[in-house]
């Protein structure tokens, strides 16, 4: 408890100190915010906490999160369905929406094969997958797992488990990022993208 | 609004962003804590933030913060009220307390003199410490706002307001700080520590 602050004040305080990122300073910050904000505003931040809890699912479908049972991306006619890209987590279909050029649908496997820390294939949302790629008339999927070394290892996992299926299975293209020097690239990814490279 | 969030997602991370220090990576990342936090550290954040809002107000004799009408600082028997020390906000209180060496009670200004923004005397907490002073029986006020200008300029406004009365006026002293090498202090500093030295 820190001394000088009103008992209210120290509790909240040392719930923020629990949130990511958030340190003592940072703490204290946001509770004075907290203290001089509008009672619109934290009313309207307590209501949005509680949606989240009360309201966030997983979708049933690609596992990504959801307001609804079904997620807004796999209820869009519009998308192709038959384009389904792999990624780990959430945040991976945010940063493939962002691209702007994906309109096909996803399947989040909520985590990455780590042997290291028990995390197996029973922990992943492989079994869902291959039950999708087999019932739900799929005819190509892109695994986009991170291209670390628990991201490759995923993607040449569910390479082996999806072979017995009539699809194409595509990896993301690896290489120099657009709008990097050479002079910064590592060269693991200069080998990669000279052994990828493409006509011009 | 973020394309790829679910709607209730996207209002918390817009909540966050509010908040001083958090840009939008910072509100994602708080927005997946309240996610995956448990029912009871999220009720527990909730319950603070209002109970901060309901219980948090200024005491009625210092203008620190406080849960109850006088502060836990003025109603502390322990403590001399003959001793006052005037700081500019409840940091400052906070500051004066982790030193730890400090038994006196505080007098909170809640603002500093700026004329350039637009506070003048009417906008701080002057005239109720001029009426503390002249009834409380208090015997030294502790001038101790910051030294910026602003600070400075505020602490001689009220040496010169309590002028009148027959009490000890002082103001914290300046110097090199303490674990500080001379090589980083600033000229000005230097200038006040020369000016201001002890006997050794």
């Amino acid at each position: 408890m820190i001394k000088g602050f009103p008992k209210p004040m120290a509790r909240l305080i040392e719930a923020f100190k629990k949130m990511p990122g958030i340190g003592a300073h940072s703490a204290q910050k946001l509770t004075f915010y907290i203290l001089q904000a509008s009672r619109k505003e934290t009313d309207s931040l307590i209501r949005s906490i509680g949606e989240v809890k009360q309201n966030v699912r997983f979708c049933r479908t690609c596992n990504n999160l959801s307001d609804e049972d079904i997620c807004s991306i796999c209820s869009d006619t519009a998308r192709d369905p038959k384009l389904v890209c792999v990624v780990e987590d959430p945040n991976g279909v945010i940063a493939m929406e962002k691209s702007g050029v994906y309109n096909g649908v996803y399947h989040v496997l909520l985590g990455e094969l780590s042997p290291i820390d028990g995390v197996g294939p029973d922990e992943l949302k492989i079994t869902d997958l291959v039950k999708r790629v087999g019932t739900d008339g799929v005819e190509e999927v892109i695994l986009a797992t991170d291209f670390t070394t628990e991201g490759e290892t995923t993607a040449l996992y569910l390479l082996e488990v999806l072979k017995p299926f009539d699809i194409k299975v595509s990896r993301l293209a690896r290489g120099v990022p657009v709008g990097a020097s050479l002079e910064f690239a590592d060269s693991a990814t200069l080998q990669r993208a000279l052994e990828e490279r493409k006509e011009a």
